[in-house]
């Protein structure tokens, strides 16, 4: 399983994936699942990948070898827009699709889907799912984040207290909290983390980080989290029932 | 699909269920899943349904029918442990199943679910999850928590906040936090909430609230736990990408 999700917020984009990947529950390894197309002063794109790694790693690979040929159908740097990329990203996940699930079936789930996020110059901030399809969605004021993958344990303190007006900052603590969530209820998501804070305009991706198991800014988010959630709990008001 | 939720703590247990029926989206009614079987002084069992309607009342109606009868292969008034309790549920659902399951598959589900808690004198307090198979497992010290139905989007603020030494009260809490959760991402669980608090060695079923819709309690608390949770994340440390 993986947890890939982004969120667009009106001045930034926070992109995250977990790090788990896994055939049954005894042969587990260690993946990237955030690939990054970057043009600095151009464009950022980053794609997180979910499902069968065979078929991500071949669409990211394809993307990578394309990336720079000037291939309107398939350079992510050529491109003009992110509806282009989402296009370009659906195709190549067919053609792969085509060439292999017939053969992977027998063996398991050849499927894949992707969430894509970035800007490109003249463009506002985009928000895309790529479904296993082929065809996608895009995200809005509305629907301001998309998840891939093992998305259930980490839906509620998004619900809970993402807005279009969250600044990125408190987006990334919350998409952190909700990794958190997540890894503690599914095995089979786990850190590191890879994450990407992009501020609208900025064409960089240098708001990158990695997260990693133990020690460092997990643990901390984590203690401060469920201290002070208990606190908090603890001075709700008392149910009706024990008022008597 | 159903919510129904088991917490057992050192003092007390927490039986809440929601009450949302649907065959499809489009045919939906208000259900209570919580049939209580109380001799005041002497014994509280609660029991939570979830699965297929036809299936859960024919076995709620079966108990309901055998109770007071001082047959000790069905009668929850008679029976001396909590175990046994377990036992008759996990039989009458087979008998159920076995006469219906049959006729049913070809429109949907047949199975069913249950979670069983309470005391009876000279017992310790007990919980239960009566699986589809009509075996069941009990929870403990370790596992304080039981759900049935849809389980996922109310499991992170258990996982994070709950233990065995938790307050009833506190617990009762936490249960309409992970309740409120689930409500908010599917559609298929609704109020009315019936919440029975149980504390230990008071063989009294009295303190049993339903929670309904709009205004009252459950409004004030989403609305204080929303604004503590919305200045907690506020609080907690920037991500390390922002200290640049």
């Amino acid at each position: 399983m993986t947890y890939g999700l982004g969120i667009i917020t009106e001045n930034g984009l926070v992109l995250a994936s977990d790090s788990r990947s896994n055939a049954g529950v005894d042969r587990i390894s260690s993946v990237q699942k955030m690939a990054l197309f970057t043009v600095p002063g151009d464009r950022v794109i980053a794609l997180l990948s979910a499902g069968n790694l065979g078929t991500t790693q071949a669409v990211v690979s394809s993307l990578r070898q394309a990336a720079g040929t000037g291939n309107m159908e398939r350079d992510l740097h050529a491109i003009n827009t992110m509806y282009d990329a989402a296009q370009i990203i659906g195709s190549m996940l067919r053609e792969v699709l085509s060439r292999d699930a017939d053969f992977v079936r027998p063996w398991g789930d050849p499927n894949a889907s992707f969430i894509l996020g970035g800007q490109l110059r003249n463009e506002p901030l985009r928000l895309f799912e790529v479904y296993s399809a082929g065809n996608f969605v895009e995200a809005s004021p509305r629907t301001s984040f998309l998840q891939i993958g093992e998305s259930k344990y980490g839906k509620p303190i998004l619900d809970r207290a993402l807005t279009y007006q969250t600044p990125v900052t408190v987006a990334a603590k919350l998409a952190l909290i909700s990794f958190d969530a997540t890894i503690r209820s599914n095995l089979t998501v786990a850190p590191p983390i890879d994450m990407l804070c992009y501020t609208r305009d900025s064409f960089s991706a240098d708001q990158f980080h990695t997260f990693t198991e133990t020690g460092g800014y997990l643990d901390e988010l984590r203690a401060a989290f469920a201290g002070g959630l208990s606190d908090l709990i603890g001075r709700l008001p008392a149910p009706p029932m024990f008022n008597a």
